[in-house]
Protein backbone atom coordinates (compact mmCIF):
# COMPACT_ATOMS: atom_id res chain seq x y z
CA UNK A 1 0.00 0.00 0.00
CA UNK A 2 1.86 3.09 -1.52
CA UNK A 3 1.66 5.91 1.36
CA UNK A 4 -0.74 7.81 -1.25
CA UNK A 5 -3.56 5.38 -0.93
CA UNK A 6 -3.49 5.38 3.02
CA UNK A 7 -3.36 8.95 2.80
CA UNK A 8 -6.73 8.78 0.72
CA UNK A 9 -8.01 5.90 2.89
CA UNK A 10 -7.51 7.98 6.05
CA UNK A 11 -9.54 10.74 4.33
CA UNK A 12 -12.06 8.89 3.74
CA UNK A 13 -12.68 7.53 6.58
CA UNK A 14 -12.35 10.98 8.13
CA UNK A 15 -15.24 11.90 5.73
CA UNK A 16 -17.43 9.28 6.73
CA UNK A 17 -16.79 9.84 10.64
CA UNK A 18 -18.21 13.50 9.54
CA UNK A 19 -21.37 12.15 7.87
CA UNK A 20 -22.12 9.81 10.42
CA UNK A 21 -21.48 12.75 12.73
CA UNK A 22 -24.20 14.47 10.76
CA UNK A 23 -26.50 11.93 10.30
CA UNK A 24 -26.29 11.68 14.04
CA UNK A 25 -29.50 12.78 14.23
CA UNK A 26 -31.42 10.29 12.36
CA UNK A 27 -29.65 7.29 13.32
CA UNK A 28 -30.95 6.79 17.08
CA UNK A 29 -31.85 3.43 18.10
CA UNK A 30 -33.89 3.27 21.06
CA UNK A 31 -33.44 -0.30 21.13
CA UNK A 32 -30.10 0.07 22.89
CA UNK A 33 -31.82 0.43 25.82
CA UNK A 34 -33.92 -2.91 26.00
CA UNK A 35 -32.11 -6.28 26.62
CA UNK A 36 -33.20 -9.32 24.76
CA UNK A 37 -36.81 -9.63 27.02
CA UNK A 38 -37.77 -6.64 26.16
CA UNK A 39 -36.99 -4.92 29.92
CA UNK A 40 -35.94 -1.39 28.95
CA UNK A 41 -33.23 0.98 30.98
CA UNK A 42 -34.75 4.71 31.45
CA UNK A 43 -31.73 6.72 29.05
CA UNK A 44 -30.04 8.54 31.74
CA UNK A 45 -29.00 11.71 29.49
CA UNK A 46 -32.50 12.50 27.84
CA UNK A 47 -32.28 15.80 29.51
CA UNK A 48 -29.32 16.69 27.66
CA UNK A 49 -30.03 15.40 24.16
CA UNK A 50 -33.51 14.40 23.90
CA UNK A 51 -35.42 17.10 22.47
CA UNK A 52 -38.56 18.86 24.30
CA UNK A 53 -42.42 17.85 22.25
CA UNK A 54 -44.07 19.75 24.57
CA UNK A 55 -45.25 20.60 28.16
CA UNK A 56 -48.72 19.65 29.62
CA UNK A 57 -49.60 21.74 32.43
CA UNK A 58 -52.45 19.67 34.56
CA UNK A 59 -54.30 22.25 36.74
CA UNK A 60 -55.53 20.47 39.85
CA UNK A 61 -57.35 21.63 43.33
CA UNK A 62 -55.27 19.20 44.79
CA UNK A 63 -51.79 20.15 42.92
CA UNK A 64 -51.05 21.40 39.76
CA UNK A 65 -48.67 19.33 37.26
CA UNK A 66 -46.37 19.89 34.73
CA UNK A 67 -45.53 17.12 32.28
CA UNK A 68 -42.05 17.37 30.05
CA UNK A 69 -42.41 15.35 27.27
CA UNK A 70 -39.07 14.42 25.20
CA UNK A 71 -38.67 11.97 22.18
CA UNK A 72 -35.19 11.13 21.20
CA UNK A 73 -32.95 13.05 18.56
CA UNK A 74 -34.17 13.38 15.12
CA UNK A 75 -37.64 11.85 16.36
CA UNK A 76 -39.64 15.25 15.41
CA UNK A 77 -37.80 15.41 11.80
CA UNK A 78 -39.10 12.24 10.97
CA UNK A 79 -42.35 12.32 12.06
CA UNK A 80 -42.50 16.04 10.20
CA UNK A 81 -41.87 14.26 6.67
CA UNK A 82 -43.29 10.67 7.67
CA UNK A 83 -46.62 11.32 9.81
CA UNK A 84 -45.54 8.51 12.15
CA UNK A 85 -42.95 8.22 14.57
CA UNK A 86 -40.11 6.49 13.90
CA UNK A 87 -39.39 2.79 14.66
CA UNK A 88 -36.75 2.66 18.07
CA UNK A 89 -38.62 6.41 18.89
CA UNK A 90 -38.00 6.76 22.32
CA UNK A 91 -40.22 9.21 24.47
CA UNK A 92 -40.01 10.31 28.14
CA UNK A 93 -43.15 12.02 30.06
CA UNK A 94 -42.20 13.38 33.41
CA UNK A 95 -44.53 14.37 35.92
CA UNK A 96 -43.42 17.22 38.13
CA UNK A 97 -45.08 18.56 40.78
CA UNK A 98 -44.95 22.52 40.52
CA UNK A 99 -43.81 25.58 42.18
CA UNK A 100 -46.12 28.83 41.51
CA UNK A 101 -45.88 32.38 42.66
CA UNK A 102 -46.83 36.26 41.13
CA UNK A 103 -44.10 37.24 39.32
CA UNK A 104 -43.43 39.58 36.89
CA UNK A 105 -45.74 38.36 34.16
CA UNK A 106 -48.75 37.26 36.69
CA UNK A 107 -49.43 33.46 37.99
CA UNK A 108 -46.21 31.77 36.93
CA UNK A 109 -46.15 28.14 37.47
CA UNK A 110 -43.14 25.83 37.03
CA UNK A 111 -41.82 22.52 37.37
CA UNK A 112 -40.20 21.20 40.53
CA UNK A 113 -39.89 17.85 42.00
CA UNK A 114 -40.37 14.49 39.51
CA UNK A 115 -42.43 12.26 40.30
CA UNK A 116 -42.96 9.26 38.05
CA UNK A 117 -41.65 8.98 34.55
CA UNK A 118 -43.32 6.83 31.34
CA UNK A 119 -40.86 5.69 29.05
CA UNK A 120 -42.00 4.68 25.37
CA UNK A 121 -40.56 3.14 22.60
CA UNK A 122 -42.09 2.36 18.97
CA UNK A 123 -41.93 -0.77 17.98
CA UNK A 124 -43.56 -1.07 14.33
CA UNK A 125 -41.99 -5.01 14.53
CA UNK A 126 -44.13 -6.16 17.30
CA UNK A 127 -40.72 -7.54 18.55
CA UNK A 128 -41.79 -9.44 22.07
CA UNK A 129 -45.04 -10.42 21.70
CA UNK A 130 -45.26 -12.35 24.91
CA UNK A 131 -44.13 -9.50 27.04
CA UNK A 132 -47.24 -8.01 28.90
CA UNK A 133 -45.30 -4.13 28.42
CA UNK A 134 -45.18 -4.38 24.88
CA UNK A 135 -48.09 -3.86 22.22
CA UNK A 136 -50.32 -1.92 20.20
CA UNK A 137 -47.02 -0.96 18.39
CA UNK A 138 -45.16 0.33 21.40
CA UNK A 139 -42.96 -0.52 24.71
CA UNK A 140 -44.60 0.67 27.59
CA UNK A 141 -42.62 1.64 30.86
CA UNK A 142 -42.86 3.13 34.67
CA UNK A 143 -40.55 4.64 36.73
CA UNK A 144 -41.08 6.36 40.25
CA UNK A 145 -39.11 8.51 41.58
CA UNK A 146 -38.49 6.94 45.27
CA UNK A 147 -35.96 4.21 43.17
CA UNK A 148 -35.59 6.27 39.19
CA UNK A 149 -34.39 3.30 37.79
CA UNK A 150 -36.53 0.66 38.62
CA UNK A 151 -39.03 0.13 36.20
CA UNK A 152 -42.58 -0.83 37.50
CA UNK A 153 -45.08 -1.21 35.23
CA UNK A 154 -46.86 -5.33 35.08
CA UNK A 155 -49.13 -4.90 32.36
CA UNK A 156 -49.18 -2.23 30.05
CA UNK A 157 -52.71 -2.44 29.35
CA UNK A 158 -53.42 -1.57 32.97
CA UNK A 159 -50.40 0.27 33.81
CA UNK A 160 -50.79 2.99 30.99
CA UNK A 161 -53.36 2.09 28.04
CA UNK A 162 -56.86 3.83 29.57
CA UNK A 163 -54.75 7.37 29.48
CA UNK A 164 -54.10 7.00 26.02
CA UNK A 165 -57.62 5.40 24.20
CA UNK A 166 -58.55 8.78 23.39
CA UNK A 167 -55.61 9.67 21.26
CA UNK A 168 -55.52 5.57 19.51
CA UNK A 169 -56.18 7.48 15.77
CA UNK A 170 -52.72 9.21 16.35
CA UNK A 171 -51.45 5.94 17.13
CA UNK A 172 -51.86 6.54 21.21
CA UNK A 173 -49.74 9.70 21.52
CA UNK A 174 -51.30 13.52 21.82
CA UNK A 175 -49.80 14.85 19.46
CA UNK A 176 -51.40 17.66 19.17
CA UNK A 177 -49.61 19.13 22.38
CA UNK A 178 -46.36 19.25 20.37
CA UNK A 179 -46.03 21.69 18.08
CA UNK A 180 -42.69 20.74 17.12
CA UNK A 181 -44.20 17.79 14.87
CA UNK A 182 -46.13 20.49 13.12
CA UNK A 183 -43.93 22.87 12.51
CA UNK A 184 -39.85 22.83 12.79
CA UNK B 1 7.31 11.59 5.23
CA UNK B 2 7.38 7.62 6.01
CA UNK B 3 3.61 5.82 5.40
CA UNK B 4 3.67 4.95 8.53
CA UNK B 5 4.37 8.93 10.24
CA UNK B 6 1.32 9.35 7.63
CA UNK B 7 -0.98 7.00 9.23
CA UNK B 8 -0.28 7.94 12.46
CA UNK B 9 -0.99 11.64 11.75
CA UNK B 10 -4.48 10.54 10.21
CA UNK B 11 -5.11 8.26 12.57
CA UNK B 12 -4.72 11.65 15.24
CA UNK B 13 -6.82 13.89 12.76
CA UNK B 14 -9.64 11.17 13.65
CA UNK B 15 -8.83 11.26 17.22
CA UNK B 16 -9.00 14.80 17.11
CA UNK B 17 -12.04 15.02 15.38
CA UNK B 18 -13.69 12.11 18.07
CA UNK B 19 -12.91 14.27 20.55
CA UNK B 20 -14.24 17.39 19.06
CA UNK B 21 -17.28 15.79 18.89
CA UNK B 22 -17.30 14.96 21.81
CA UNK B 23 -16.86 17.84 23.21
CA UNK B 24 -19.11 19.62 20.56
CA UNK B 25 -22.19 20.56 23.15
CA UNK B 26 -19.76 22.66 24.78
CA UNK B 27 -18.31 24.60 22.33
CA UNK B 28 -21.33 26.07 21.11
CA UNK B 29 -20.42 29.84 19.95
CA UNK B 30 -23.57 31.88 20.05
CA UNK B 31 -21.50 34.93 18.24
CA UNK B 32 -21.63 33.29 15.02
CA UNK B 33 -25.90 34.79 15.57
CA UNK B 34 -24.03 38.52 16.07
CA UNK B 35 -23.15 40.65 13.70
CA UNK B 36 -20.04 43.18 14.10
CA UNK B 37 -22.65 45.91 14.74
CA UNK B 38 -24.27 43.99 17.45
CA UNK B 39 -27.23 42.54 15.99
CA UNK B 40 -28.36 38.81 16.35
CA UNK B 41 -30.07 36.27 13.99
CA UNK B 42 -32.58 34.56 15.82
CA UNK B 43 -30.88 30.93 15.65
CA UNK B 44 -33.41 29.10 12.54
CA UNK B 45 -32.88 25.54 14.56
CA UNK B 46 -33.59 26.15 18.27
CA UNK B 47 -36.37 23.79 18.75
CA UNK B 48 -34.31 21.28 16.83
CA UNK B 49 -30.96 21.56 18.50
CA UNK B 50 -31.36 23.51 21.59
CA UNK B 51 -32.16 21.82 24.64
CA UNK B 52 -35.37 22.63 27.18
CA UNK B 53 -34.74 24.42 30.21
CA UNK B 54 -37.71 24.61 31.38
CA UNK B 55 -41.28 25.27 30.99
CA UNK B 56 -43.48 28.52 32.86
CA UNK B 57 -47.46 28.32 32.69
CA UNK B 58 -48.85 32.02 33.33
CA UNK B 59 -52.09 31.75 34.48
CA UNK B 60 -54.43 34.81 32.90
CA UNK B 61 -57.98 35.38 33.15
CA UNK B 62 -57.43 36.82 29.56
CA UNK B 63 -55.42 34.06 28.56
CA UNK B 64 -53.11 31.85 29.35
CA UNK B 65 -49.65 31.35 27.90
CA UNK B 66 -47.00 28.98 28.19
CA UNK B 67 -43.25 30.15 28.33
CA UNK B 68 -40.96 27.53 26.75
CA UNK B 69 -37.04 28.28 27.40
CA UNK B 70 -34.18 27.06 25.11
CA UNK B 71 -30.79 27.11 25.98
CA UNK B 72 -27.98 26.46 23.47
CA UNK B 73 -26.05 22.95 23.84
CA UNK B 74 -23.85 23.00 26.49
CA UNK B 75 -25.41 25.33 28.63
CA UNK B 76 -26.71 23.47 31.13
CA UNK B 77 -23.82 21.39 31.46
CA UNK B 78 -21.67 24.11 31.92
CA UNK B 79 -24.07 26.22 34.22
CA UNK B 80 -24.28 23.10 36.79
CA UNK B 81 -20.26 23.03 36.79
CA UNK B 82 -19.64 26.71 36.98
CA UNK B 83 -23.25 28.13 38.53
CA UNK B 84 -23.03 30.71 35.82
CA UNK B 85 -23.47 30.99 32.17
CA UNK B 86 -20.59 30.53 29.35
CA UNK B 87 -19.68 33.49 27.52
CA UNK B 88 -21.95 32.79 24.15
CA UNK B 89 -24.46 30.91 25.55
CA UNK B 90 -27.93 31.57 23.94
CA UNK B 91 -31.29 31.40 25.45
CA UNK B 92 -34.09 31.37 23.35
CA UNK B 93 -37.93 31.55 25.43
CA UNK B 94 -41.03 31.01 23.42
CA UNK B 95 -44.20 33.09 24.34
CA UNK B 96 -47.28 30.81 23.36
CA UNK B 97 -50.66 30.93 23.39
CA UNK B 98 -52.85 27.90 24.68
CA UNK B 99 -55.18 25.48 24.38
CA UNK B 100 -56.98 23.36 27.15
CA UNK B 101 -59.18 21.06 27.58
CA UNK B 102 -60.60 17.94 29.73
CA UNK B 103 -58.54 15.06 29.31
CA UNK B 104 -57.65 11.61 30.80
CA UNK B 105 -55.48 13.34 33.24
CA UNK B 106 -57.70 16.77 34.38
CA UNK B 107 -57.71 19.85 32.97
CA UNK B 108 -55.03 19.94 30.75
CA UNK B 109 -52.87 23.08 29.07
CA UNK B 110 -50.65 23.00 25.97
CA UNK B 111 -49.15 25.26 23.82
CA UNK B 112 -50.56 26.33 20.93
CA UNK B 113 -48.99 29.50 18.59
CA UNK B 114 -46.16 31.37 19.31
CA UNK B 115 -46.75 35.24 19.83
CA UNK B 116 -43.12 36.41 20.58
CA UNK B 117 -39.88 35.10 21.19
CA UNK B 118 -37.11 36.65 23.65
CA UNK B 119 -33.83 36.06 22.48
CA UNK B 120 -30.87 36.57 25.08
CA UNK B 121 -26.80 36.11 24.25
CA UNK B 122 -24.47 35.97 27.16
CA UNK B 123 -21.86 38.48 26.85
CA UNK B 124 -19.23 38.86 29.70
CA UNK B 125 -16.79 40.87 28.13
CA UNK B 126 -18.98 43.75 26.93
CA UNK B 127 -18.76 43.26 23.45
CA UNK B 128 -21.45 46.48 22.45
CA UNK B 129 -20.98 49.08 25.18
CA UNK B 130 -22.87 52.00 22.83
CA UNK B 131 -25.43 49.46 21.65
CA UNK B 132 -28.70 49.93 23.74
CA UNK B 133 -29.33 45.99 22.84
CA UNK B 134 -26.47 45.06 24.83
CA UNK B 135 -25.90 45.36 28.70
CA UNK B 136 -25.61 44.16 32.20
CA UNK B 137 -23.73 41.07 30.96
CA UNK B 138 -25.86 39.86 28.28
CA UNK B 139 -27.77 40.90 24.49
CA UNK B 140 -31.48 41.22 24.69
CA UNK B 141 -33.57 41.01 21.03
CA UNK B 142 -37.48 40.52 20.82
CA UNK B 143 -39.65 39.01 17.11
CA UNK B 144 -42.87 39.06 17.23
CA UNK B 145 -44.62 36.46 14.63
CA UNK B 146 -46.50 38.69 12.69
CA UNK B 147 -42.38 39.16 11.36
CA UNK B 148 -40.93 35.97 12.92
CA UNK B 149 -37.16 37.11 11.78
CA UNK B 150 -37.55 41.12 12.20
CA UNK B 151 -35.55 42.11 15.80
CA UNK B 152 -37.46 44.90 17.13
CA UNK B 153 -36.59 45.89 20.24
CA UNK B 154 -35.01 49.05 20.56
CA UNK B 155 -33.93 49.41 23.97
CA UNK B 156 -33.00 46.65 26.39
CA UNK B 157 -33.44 48.76 29.15
CA UNK B 158 -37.47 49.66 28.17
CA UNK B 159 -37.99 46.40 26.13
CA UNK B 160 -37.00 43.70 28.27
CA UNK B 161 -35.16 44.62 31.66
CA UNK B 162 -38.14 45.28 33.93
CA UNK B 163 -39.22 41.73 33.95
CA UNK B 164 -36.07 40.74 35.16
CA UNK B 165 -35.10 43.34 37.71
CA UNK B 166 -36.62 40.61 40.52
CA UNK B 167 -33.67 37.93 38.91
CA UNK B 168 -30.83 40.35 39.62
CA UNK B 169 -28.93 38.21 42.03
CA UNK B 170 -29.29 35.32 39.79
CA UNK B 171 -27.52 37.38 36.49
CA UNK B 172 -31.28 38.41 35.73
CA UNK B 173 -32.38 34.85 34.62
CA UNK B 174 -34.93 33.22 36.48
CA UNK B 175 -32.61 30.09 37.15
CA UNK B 176 -35.19 28.33 39.60
CA UNK B 177 -37.60 27.45 36.85
CA UNK B 178 -35.06 25.53 35.26
CA UNK B 179 -34.50 22.24 36.85
CA UNK B 180 -31.82 21.32 34.41
CA UNK B 181 -29.73 23.61 35.63
CA UNK B 182 -29.47 22.34 39.25
CA UNK B 183 -29.97 18.41 38.67
CA UNK B 184 -28.71 16.80 35.02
Amino acid sequence: MNRTLILALSLTAIGTLQWAVAQDRHLYDGFKLVDKTGSLRKPADYRETYQILGTWTVLDPKGNQMHYTYASPGAAEYFRRNKKFADGTVLVKEINATDHATMTTGNANWSAATQVWFVLIKDSKGRFPNNPLWGNGWGWFLFKSDAPDKQVATDFKKDCLQCHVPAQADDWIYVKGYPVLHTK
